[in-house]
């Protein structure tokens, strides 16, 4: 999903009045960013507090690759790495993932074996259908255990874009939270739904009730979903205890425009690049009677501070151990402050832009190469910055291109490179990169390697299903990430 | 000001909280359009609730070129137009003009003899500074005379952009407004501002608040000024017996852009043009007791629809032997209705485009010459949408190219000419456009002759200020209009 995906961020359709009225009664959050512009990366950085780069969501395979967790994948989030559901334990909280988990699908990767005490969903985007020969279709899990796979028990209709897996996790989500109610039990639910994720679905009561198409359809089965889950809250009277935040894991896919893909308001380019539209998220915070009712920040915040923000709540401190990317967020909601910190862009193994302020300096450009340009792969359609969304990765370490966000928000005019206001803003941004690139230790780089006997072949509880593959031989390769 | 310029259309600065106040009072429309991308062309249609095309303000000097009134030009508004305060006055309005008048400034063209009962303002753009030689500076007059000119009574620091004309003017309302009802007197308030039209000015106060730049406080000082209207209104206890209206005369002017231009949102191109970045407004109706707070509106309306409106509020009949262009909002406003009409987008003399519902058929495209973009002009930096955001005047009026607004608001993807979409929709376009035509009575085009013997030189009441200059020789030429 995409900054400009909500009325309240400006789509000119309005029609999330669910998720509009979160805003009213929570704080919106104009300046919020993910940690990469592709899922799993992001994922993997939410649940850590730490970049991609650290806790090894990324590849060396080739120079700014994005990279995720494909069906391939050897790698996953490491046992090294502490997730915010392990340290909420801690304080007595039972948690629970809906929805897709991305950070790796092979057992040492499960989310129970990563802090999770419950999960409904898949370890892997719902790409499909598969013949189950070359590539096994995508399965679906409760807790530890297949429950079935996508398009042979989960349907998910290509031609209408009908599937019902938004309800299910509505369902879900409901259920857990009346079952911790009535237990009195603490509790952290990770509602990972991906409707608007190509291929993009939506539940047949809501399909054709947008006037965007297929993609406005899933955007407001989701933000009716949001709707339930807020009421259900208030229902049960845990609405004040409760600390709900919406957001996404990068800018709206514009290579799926028009009919799969969402928009970046008034942003560059979309997912897959460091510009803003690649980058900046809708955000919300709700938490009535504590976080003022129309709130909006200015808050350079980012997916990592979920992880100290839900810390601090818990009463909890982050690790000590390790660089923690994210910060609490809980000063900014409550007591209105701004807390000056920079917002590192990388793309894989590359930091390619730093925003400090309004100010937000590219090193590196790229939009895609210019052999998938001419196959039709563009993150920028309609959209061209001569010099900005550059069709070869293009180096400005030197001397990097500024943008001013608040005069142009769409990175359309670089700053005079001989100007004072350039000088004056890159001399405090280089060094931020020279403290963020001196301290920094890269984790082992878990997307570099794929292998077809890795795929979802024979998840556990498929005896029971009837529904284990034979796996290839195993031949393990570099995996190929040509963007 | 443009679409995307407002915090409750997705303005990420988001810093215009009583425009956004006002549409939380009231109704936000989304679908809301000018009658052409052009100032005095979008005013004169506003006041006489008819097409530019009909009341002469368009040129044919050459095919769909975008003409205003300069001070050289000879034309204006002609006496056989009805304008909105002619009207009034027949239902005891006093009707008062504070800003930018832009329908002609020679003598027959003055706003008072044209309906309305005073004046603070100027009859042109605040260009400048001229030398009194070669071009006299723009005046300001007060009722029937000039009480200054631009630059040299009424100061615009071109330098920081300071200028006080908006306070100027707010006081005007604020006092025009008090003696109204003081006297119990209705009235009708033209408050016509131009602070966010190049040269961007704002004043001191202002200056340097705005994270958006000169352009964002322009909008800063529009948005406290409109919250000071509405709040004297409410202190008068006249909030529930007069009905406010927002909205601006074109598109954000992106050529000025990042320092003096301003947002379109997600939309396609600026000012000049008939995209959606050119032709769709911000705009907020604000009505306590009448319009339910927090309403949203997907008619598709018109500046020319506050004509016929307005007249609706006084009791009034429109003109019947005319066409009028506008409709009356009242049950759009007042009872939540939808009613159906097309959006004609002119760009001179020609029909370039139709909306009728969520679709818009381009007749024709054209965002500038090859010649003036090659000179560095550019109604859409940063866009460029293949065979859309031409640079020569392209005919599709044979197979337009068709846009779904919801889906594609960005106009990027034309409809498949040979899909079921595109024919179902193109047969209710056709029928639409052929009603238009055959009943069209074109105007007298008012934008042909300039000549620079009528220019401000010497406006009523310069021998008062000494300030009369002697007008050169007259000597008529055809109007040039390049774009």
């Amino acid at each position: 999903m995409g900054w400009g995906d909500l009325g309240a961020f400006g789509e000119p359709s309005k029609e999330t009045p669910n998720l509009d009225q979160m805003a009213a009664e929570g704080m919106l959050f104009l300046d919020f960013y993910t940690a990469n512009p592709l899922c799993s990366p992001s994922r993997a950085a939410l649940l850590t507090g730490r970049l991609p780069v650290r806790n090894g969501f990324y590849t060396t395979n080739g120079h700014a690759r994005n990279a995720y967790t494909p069906q391939d994948i050897v790698g996953g989030i490491p046992d090294s790495e502490l997730l915010l559901p392990e340290l909420l334990k801690k304080a007595g909280y039972t948690n629970k993932i809906i929805g897709k988990w991305h950070l790796g699908h092979r057992p040492q990767f499960h989310p129970l074996k990563h802090g999770f005490d419950e999960w409904f969903g898949s370890p892997n985007c719902h790409f499909g259908p598969y013949d189950g020969r070359e590539r096994p279709n995508i399965p679906m899990y409760r807790d530890w255990e297949m429950v079935g796979r996508y398009y042979e028990d989960f349907k998910i209709d290509l031609k209408t874009g009908e599937a019902n897996l938004t309800q299910l996790y509505l369902q879900e989500a409901l259920d857990f939270i009346s079952k911790q109610q009535a237990s009195q039990q603490p509790f952290f639910l990770y509602w990972a739904i991906d409707a608007t994720h190509a291929p993009v679905y939506a539940s047949k009561q809501f399909l054709g009730t947008s006037q965007r198409g297929l993609y406005g359809d899933a955007v407001r089965e989701i933000d009716d979903s949001i709707g339930k889950i807020l009421k259900h809250l208030q229902q049960l009277g845990i609405s004040e205890s409760t600390f709900v935040f919406f957001t996404s894991d990068n800018g709206a896919a514009l290579i799926s425009a028009p009919k799969q893909g969402g928009s970046n308001g008034p942003f560059l380019c979309g997912k897959q690049t460091t510009f803003e539209g690649g980058m900046r998220e809708p955000a919300i915070a709700w938490w009535p009677g504590h976080i003022p009712a129309g709130g909006v920040s200015h808050q350079l915040g980012s997916v990592m501070d979920l992880f100290s923000t839900s810390l601090s709540l818990a009463g909890l401190q982050p690790p000590s151990d390790r660089q923690i990317d994210g910060i609490d967020l809980l000063p900014v909601m409550l007591q209105g402050k701004l807390i000056d910190r920079p917002i590192f862009y990388y793309r894989g193994n590359e930091l390619m832009a730093v925003r400090a302020g309004l100010y937000k300096a590219h090193y590196w450009t790229w939009s895609n190469s210019w052999e998938e340009h001419s196959k039709g792969i563009d993150f920028c359609p309609g959209q061209s910055v001569a010099g900005v969304t550059t069709h070869t990765q293009e180096e400005h370490t030197y001397l990097p291109l500024l943008f001013h966000l608040g005069r142009d928000p769409g990175e359309k005019y670089p700053l005079s490179f001989a100007s004072e206001e350039y000088q004056r803003a890159m001399e405090r941004i280089s060094g931020l990169v020279q403290q963020h690139k001196a301290t920094l230790v890269p984790g082992q780089p878990q997307l570099n390697v794929c292998d077809q006997a890795v795929m979802n072949w024979a998840p556990p509880g498929c005896e029971k299903l009837g529904k284990c593959l034979k796996a290839p031989e195993s031949d393990p390769q570099k995996c190929s990430w040509p963007h």
